[in-house]
Formats: structure tokens, C-alpha cells, sequence
């Protein structure tokens, strides 16, 4: 590997120039932010098991880490002139390698780290893919192609969980709870994704003004769906008490469903109604799919990922073409063109994400896979040495 | 409110320059520092109750968005030509709603989500209000009028906390007390609070060398006195031992006691003896407190918000007038004016503090806001949904 | 000391030039980076210790200001025209202080305060007068010097602590071993050092083209550093489980190896392979200490800096040298000068280093330093109050 990186990455050192590299120091503020998003801020939000918290961080640094390492290394070959000429590639690839970390909040405590690694090559190849398809076929801007990966981590990691999820998995062994300090932990990386998603949001958007919009739009978007989170847990608890997983959950999907059109957005309430119905989604979506998808479709999401960050994601996709057309609808015959090929670059990220992930749960269930039994789920015990064994374990 | 919004915010949107978007470019690496300080700082320094981490930390967040986004909607009408030429909004309201997490340290543990609710509402006007008299009427700077946030949230916390504090309020009962590793959390909180002072201090401040110069004697200021919190922790204790609750608060006064006059000190031997005293202030002030005003005003402020705020706030102010004479000593008679006009601001800050705290304090006394009774004071059970009961609850 | 302060720093305040400012507020950013290095991550890095978590992070902050400020002072006399040229001296004292940082993970538990303050005052003077000669004698470059501090600290800290050694210490008392909450604080300061290292290495490169490439490969060394910790964590253990330590200390290490050369690397896979280098010393390593050098020099390193930071530093260093050699191959005997003065530089910080741990550690066993017993080691309750014993302690 490291010989091919040398071939792939080498000359680019050499040929830079000096536009590119001041426009990267004033960029790196912003890189700072999305990679503390990633290493820190999914590995912290996936701490809320009791019992799975070594796992949750430990896992998804190392799953961070060789997913960015190999998307560079795609992404050299995949997109080289794009490199040239403005994107460093360690943050277009810290924002792709997003998409395996949603996918392991839904195989969460149910693989392997060899089962998550194979996971994260595969799914990084497939998103790179997808984003090839969408950049140089149906010329989707390099910025909206890498906000795909909410929802193609979604329907990737739904498609493996659905492999993984064995008839004997119950919830009654209460190790799939989480405790106070496991929660808190939580909360630590659900603030720092909510602080830093503005710049998740804005860091590859050029022009002034359009990153100005859509660091506000994407403020005022998480601050409601924040606001929507506490107000609906209460109103849907029959004691009006709130839940730690909704306010998990629903402050971060106002930020996922800006992610297409915060830079077009011209009004705040626009941004904030996108954030309001963010929030319910992620809310209320869970009794649904309890209710509906669970029973009929058997698959099972540790972490809900489905409710928090999949629906949010095509709200935002939806909300982005509608926007379009309403921004261009003097003037649609002509520039209406591009609603429809961002519908259909949605359609190729969708396809993409369910087949890759069919093929990568059957994968993952192969014998060489030594995949857990259930009796081992949601335990750190599994995969990490204890100096002595803590109260609770 | 988001048709207002509309009307209320979306010009603003259309009428830039790039002017004002590349300041703000170069000023985000800062607002995030803010951001991170209003969202995560101050929650987790609340959260050393060992049974209120939950509240702490979920209010706090709470709490801080709504209160931004009235604050932007007040700002829009209040502040109208100021925006245009120079500050974008949300940093701030983050700015000011930090009144409302200090009002609320005063509070913890007292005050239900609904009452958390309408303190933020009633007290992001009345600071409002107090900063528009400021900034319009007194011609005070946009920086220094929102340097009051501290005096501001301190008084008017103090006079909430007077209104619900109840007389069978005893200790005894040990909810209030921090174990382990509550302590740990709120040590995190202090931690990035203490790191980010500096950017709080210095992100509305003009001028280059007024900006290192603020940025410079802030660190010197919170660096002495982290020192002196330790020194005088020790020796005030008669086994020498030291107590986390003095390293939470002095720590953190130095940088309050800087707030006003970072950026005009030209010594950093001034700022120095300024955070030395702030940090006397907040480890011999909760001695005097207690003594003291306690018994004789019956007022409980759970967090200590009055030595580790309020009174190096007023140090600050008192050392702004002072250090503002001492330089122009030359040209008093033309220059000094200023000088009285601070002193006038500092008591029209105060004096809306108490009163809007007065009138809150009441109207949270009402029915209608459900006060919890003592029993349920410093309990996260009352608000929040625990999957199963954990060790200790 | 304020009233030093005010000859020595007061005159820089206005001497500023515009340039020198400006160039200031663009590594502001990065400064902050650092800044959350020394004063959160390498405290809660260190709180692994169950009982010990208030002492590592709390002692942490109490040395690192006190160092910083200590070394803006001493920098001042020493620097005295390269501060006005281009460095802020809190940036560079900040540096300067992980030396204390690290060397106090080797007396972990085993130092009071009192010692602690004196180690820090000694040893960043050290630190200082080594650079002075590597700056100013051995022309080395300001950068390069600072990049010294890893392999510093770890000569200084194996010093002082094999003083501190006691041959009564054993480890079956427990109180060493870590516990699941601690070992997730110490993750989280894991993460935080990880996440901006590249800052580390990169904030006082010149230029733009290096100051990317030593993000660039710093980041791949420590990505590459993080996954062969969780490889050889795994190969290494009989049951093939994860042990936390490595994974704490073995990410770090490919930053550490990576601080003299970052910027100077050409093709990621060079960095890739000190990564790679690095992680394997770190996992590795200890395991031969303990065999070897444990036994024979009975010195106890708490916190297992010396595969953490001081091997991993050593290979760094040596890369450096042989990189310059081998690019400036066809032109060694005219350039080839630098590499050896590099040796020498290397040298004279080794034996300063060992030297002024060797006062140190006597300093240290003085009867003024009141050492506590070994009973005492590795416990918070010596040290600080506890308002109720909590469970555990």
C-alpha cells in the first residue's frame, strides 16, 4: 500500500501552488472542526451502552482512520484533477468516511472490529463510486455529492444490520442500556457534533456570502430542531419526562437536513421549519419504525440511526430540489435542469448504498468473518482486556 | 415567530458586502470558541451535582438556543444599522445568553425546564434592553456593553434565586453534593471555558495589537489565577487539602475580572494583579457569602455564580474606570469623560438586572410555572426518563 | 515577579508592527489547538489512574500555567529579538511546557504539588537554556528546537522519577489500575491529542507549502500510528483482546515521531512508515522495559512515557537527520553541515536533560519537599477534600 501511495500521492506535493495551499491554512480552522467531528464526536455519541463504550470510541477511531486513509488513496485515483485544483484530500475523505460511521451506529455492539473493518473498506469504496457517478457524470457540485453521505450511510448501514440481526436478539439482557455516565459521555459528543455541524455544513462552500448562509442557516436549523428535541420528548412521555436518546438524536437532525441547501437558503425560516420538521422526524420516526418497519422488515438499528440521520437526509434532498425550483421558477424551462439531476443523483446514491450494503451483510457473514454470537453483543468484554474487572462488569 | 423571522432577518441576507463576509470569515475560528463556551463550557462546569448531570447540561443547552435566537430577533430590531456594518448576529447573541447560563447557575437545581424557559426569555430582553440604553444612549462600545453579561447574569440570578429559595431548603439531604466523577465532567466544563477565555475577550475587539493585546492579558490573567485558586484552596483548608469547587470557580475569575479592560492594558503585570485578585475574590468571597449575607439576606445561589461572576465583574468594571483615568491622567479634563460614563452604564446594567430579576423571580412563583417542591430540587428523576435505575439513584 | 514582568514584557506591547499582528491572528487557531493539548489533553490523557483523576488533571493545569508563564518570562531575557520578529511567547512557552507535561506522567502518583512546582520551575528552565544553545549556537532552527521537547521531557521524567522509585513499591495495592470511567476520560484526552497533533507539528512552520505538508503527514503518521496500535494491541495479548493503554499511548506516538520532520517530508509514505514505526515502539516497548530495564535500573515510569514519547522521539530525530541527508545527497559536503549540528543539537538536549533530572530528583527527596510515603501514592484523598466519600474510594 504504501508503494502505491507513493506513486498516487507523491507528485501532488510537488506541484502545488501558492493559491491553493493560503486557501487551504484558511480552510484549516474548519478541517479542525470536521475532524473532531469525526474522530471524536460520532466515537462519543455511539458511547451511550453501558457496556459497549471501549468499543463504541475505540472501534470508530479505528474504523475513522483506515477510512480516510483509503478513500485518499481513491480519491487520487478517482478524482485527480479535482485535487489539483482546490480540495485537500484528508477533508473530502474525513466527510466520506461520515458514511461508515452512521453505518456502524446501526451495527453497533453487533460486529466485529474485523467485521467493521471490511465494512469501512467496502462502504468507502462504494461512496466513492457513487460520488465519481456524481461528479463527473451528472456534474453535481463536489460539495453536494459529499452531503449524500448521510443518507447513503444510512441505507448502507440499515442494509448490513438487516444481515446481522439475528431472531434471538432481545432487548430483555439489559446490556444494550445505557447508565448515567455512559449517557453523559453521550452528550459530550452529541454537543460537540452539534457545535462543529456549521462547519460540516459550510467547509467546502465557495464564495463569501454562500458560506456565511449556510454557516447561519445550519446554526439556526440545529437550534430549533434542539428546541423541537426537548419539546417532544416531554409532550410524547405519558409522565412528560424527556429521554436522553431523543435529545441525542433530534438536535443533530436540523443539521443533517440543511446539509444540501444550507448555502441557498436566502431566509432563516426557511432553515428553521427545515430544522422544526428535522426534529420531529427524529422524535417521533422511532415509534413508527418500532411499530411498522421492525415487526414487518426484521431489521434492527442499534442506535437509530434510520430516524436520526436517513429520514432527516432525504427531507433535506427534497427540500433542496423544491428549493430549486422555487428560487428558478421564473426562468425553469431553462435552469430547471438541475433538480432533476440532483433527484437522480439521489436515485444512484440510493441504489449504490442498498446494494453495496446487500453485498457487504452477506459478506460480513461469512464464516471467515467469525462474526459474535448474540450472547456477546453490547459487551466490551468481547474484544478488550479488563486490568481487573470494574463494578457493573 | 418565523414569519417575523422572515421579515426581521431576511434582508440582511441579500445587502452584503464582501467586506463584512470575509471579517467574518476571519472571526469564525473564534465564534466557535464562543459557540463551544455557551453550549458545552457552561454546561458541563454545572454539571458537578452528582444527581443533576442530565438537567444541567440538557437546560443549559436549552436554555442557550432559545435564548440566541430571541436574542437575534431582538438584536434585529433593537440594533438595526449595527449589524449591517459589523457583527453578525449570532455570535452576539451567543454573547449575551451568557447572562442567561450564569442566572441559571444561581438557580440549579431549583428551577423546572419551563421557568428555565421564561428566566431566558424575560432576561435576553431586559440584557438587551440594558445593552441598547448602553450602546445607543451612552455611546458606550458594542464590545464593552457586552462585557456587562457577567454583572448582568449575576444579579439578576441572585435575585431569581432570592424569590425561590425556600426556607426548608437544608443540605442535609446530600443531593447537592458531586461525586467523583460529576467532579470530572465539571472540570471538563472549566477546562475548554478556561482555554476559550481568551477568544470571548477578544473575538468583538478591533484593531490587531487590541486584539493580542486582549487575547495576551486574558491568558496571563486566568493563568495567575488558576495558580492562586490552588494556592489559597490549600491554605484555606485546615488539612492543607484542596477542594475542586475553588479550582471550578477561581480558575475561571480571571478571565471575568479581564473582560473589560483586556484590550487597553499595556502591561501584562496589570492584567496579572487583575486576575490575582479575581481569584481571591472567588476562593475567599463563598466564606464571606456564607457568613454573611446568607443569614442575613436568606439568598441561595447553588453554583456560587456571586464570587465566581459577580464580584470579579465589578473588580473588572471598577478597574476599567480606574485604568481608563490613569491613561488619559494627562488629558482628563478633554478625555475623561468616558470614564463617567462607564460608571453610569455599570449602574444602569445593575439596576435593570435587579429589577427584571425582582420581577421574574415573581413571575416564576406563580402557578402556572409548577415550581418543583424542595423534595425534588437537585434531581434529574423529576425531568428525565431513566431506562432503568442506575447505581446510586 | 509582576513587577520582572513589567520591564521585561511590558515594552513588546508597542513595539508591534501590523505585519507581526497579522500574522498572529492567523495562527490563532492553531494556537488554541496547542493551547487544548497541554491544558485539557495531556490532563485527562493522565486521569487513567481510578483514584487519581482530580490530582492528574488538576496538577496538569497547576503545572502548565505555571511553566508557561515561568518560560515567557526566561524567553524574554533568552529570545529576546526573536519574539520581536515572529513568535508570540505564549505560543512557544506553551510548547515548551509539554516537557513538564511529560515528565510528570512519569511521576505519576508519586509527586506532590510542592514537588511538582519545582520540577516544573527546573525543568522548564532547562528546557530553556538547551534551545538557547540549540537557537543560538548551533543555529538550529526556532521549530526544530521546540520539536526537542518530547525527547526532553522523557529523559528529564525517567530521571526524576528513577529517584522517586521506591523499592517498597509494588503494584499489587491496586491503586494504580485504571477503571472503566477513568479509561474513558483518558480517551477522551487520547482524542483531543490526536486530533491536533498535526497543529502541534505544524503551527511555527514557515511557509505555506511545509505548513501543509507537516499537516498532511503528520496526520497520516498518526492515522497509520492509531491503526497498528489496535493490530499489535491485539497480536500481542493471548486472548487477542485490546488493551486501552496501548491504544492510548500508541496513536500518539506516530505524532511524536513526526514533529522534527513533518515538514520536510515529500511522499506520504515516508510518514506513513515512521507512523508505522512509532506505534510499533510504543506497543511493544514496554514489554521489553519491563524485562529489561525495570529489573535492571528499577526505575518505575508510571505512565510509560519512555515508549510513548521518548522512543518514538528518538526515531524521529534520527529520520530527520537521515531525510536531510538523503535530499541533499548530491550536494552533501556543501549542505551536509546541518545534519550534523542536528546530532549535536540532539545530544546537548539529552544531556541536559539527564543532568537536570539528576538535580532535580535530589532536589525532590529533600526533607522541604515532605515526598509522601509510598502508602500514599496514586491517591487523590491526600491531596484533596472530599465532601462525602463516594463509592469506590
Amino acid at each position: 500500500m504504501a508503494k502505491l501511495l507513493l506513486t498516487s500521492m507523491g507528485p501532488s506535493f510537488s506541484s502545488d501552488t501558492n493559491q491553493a495551499t493560503s486557501g487551504y491554512s484558511k480552510i484549516y480552522p474548519a478541517f479542525q472542526d470536521v475532524n473532531v467531528m469525526v474522530i471524536f464526536g460520532f466515537g462519543f455519541l455511539l458511547a451511550y451502552l453501558k457496556r459497549y463504550g471501549f468499543s463504541s470510541i475505540g472501534f470508530n477511531i479505528l474504523a475513522a482512520v483506515l477510512g480516510v486513509q483509503w478513500t485518499v488513496l481513491l480519491e487520487r485515483f478517482l478524482f485527480p484533477d479535482e485535487k489539483e485544483k482546490h480540495l485537500p484530500s484528508i477533508l473530502t475523505a474525513s466527510m466520506s468516511v461520515v458514511a461508515v460511521l452512521i453505518s456502524a451506529g446501526a451495527v453497533l455492539g453487533k460486529a466485529n472490529p474485523f467485521q467493521l473493518i471490511c465494512m469501512a473498506m467496502v462502504e468507502t469504496t462504494a461512496f466513492c463510486a457513487s460520488r465519481w457517478t456524481n461528479v463527473y457524470i451528472l456534474e453535481i457540485e463536489e460539495h453536494v455529492s459529499l452531503m449524500h453521505v448521510h443518507i447513503f450511510g444510512t441505507f448502507f448501514g440499515l442494509m448490513v444490520s438487516w444481515w446481522l440481526t439475528q431472531p434471538s436478539l432481545r432487548r430483555e439482557t439489559g446490556k444494550e442500556d445505557s447508565d448515567v455516565t455512559s449517557d453523559l459521555f453521550s452528550m459530550l459528543g452529541t454537543l460537540f457534533l452539534w457545535m462543529f455541524w456549521p462547519s460540516f455544513n459550510s467547509v467546502l462552500v465557495d464564495g463569501v456570502v454562500e458560506k456565511r448562509n449556510a454557516i447561519h442557516n445550519t446554526y439556526y436549523a440545529i437550534a430549533v430542531s434542539a428546541v423541537i428535541a426537548f419539546a417532544l420528548s416531554a409532550l410524547t412521555n405519558k409522565n412528560g419526562k424527556l429521554q436522553m436518546t431523543h435529545i441525542h438524536g433530534a438536535t443533530l437532525a436540523g443539521g443533517v437536513a440543511l446539509g444540501f441547501s444550507a448555502h441557498i437558503i436566502q431566509s432563516p425560516w426557511i432553515a428553521m421549519v427545515l430544522g422544526f420538521l428535522a426534529g420531529v422526524m427524529a422524535v417521533l420516526g422511532p415509534y413508527f419504525v418500532k411499530m411498522c418497519l421492525n415487526s414487518a422488515v426484521k431489521m434492527y438499528d442499534t442506535c437509530g440511526i434510520h430516524c436520526m440521520f436517513g429520514m432527516p437526509g432525504l427531507l433535506g434532498a427534497i427540500a433542496y430540489v423544491i428549493l430549486f425550483v422555487i428560487y428558478n421558477w421564473n426562468n425553469l424551462p431553462a435552469r430547471g435542469y438541475p433538480a432533476l439531476i440532483e433527484v437522480g443523483s439521489l436515485s444512484i446514491t440510493i441504489l449504490v448504498a442498498v446494494i453495496a450494503g446487500f453485498i457487504t451483510g452477506i459478506l460480513l457473514k461469512l464464516n471467515i468473518c467469525k462474526a459474535p454470537p448474540v450472547s456477546k453483543y453490547f459487551d466490551d468484554q468481547v474484544y478488550w482486556e479488563f486490568p481487573h474487572l470494574a463494578v457493573g462488569f
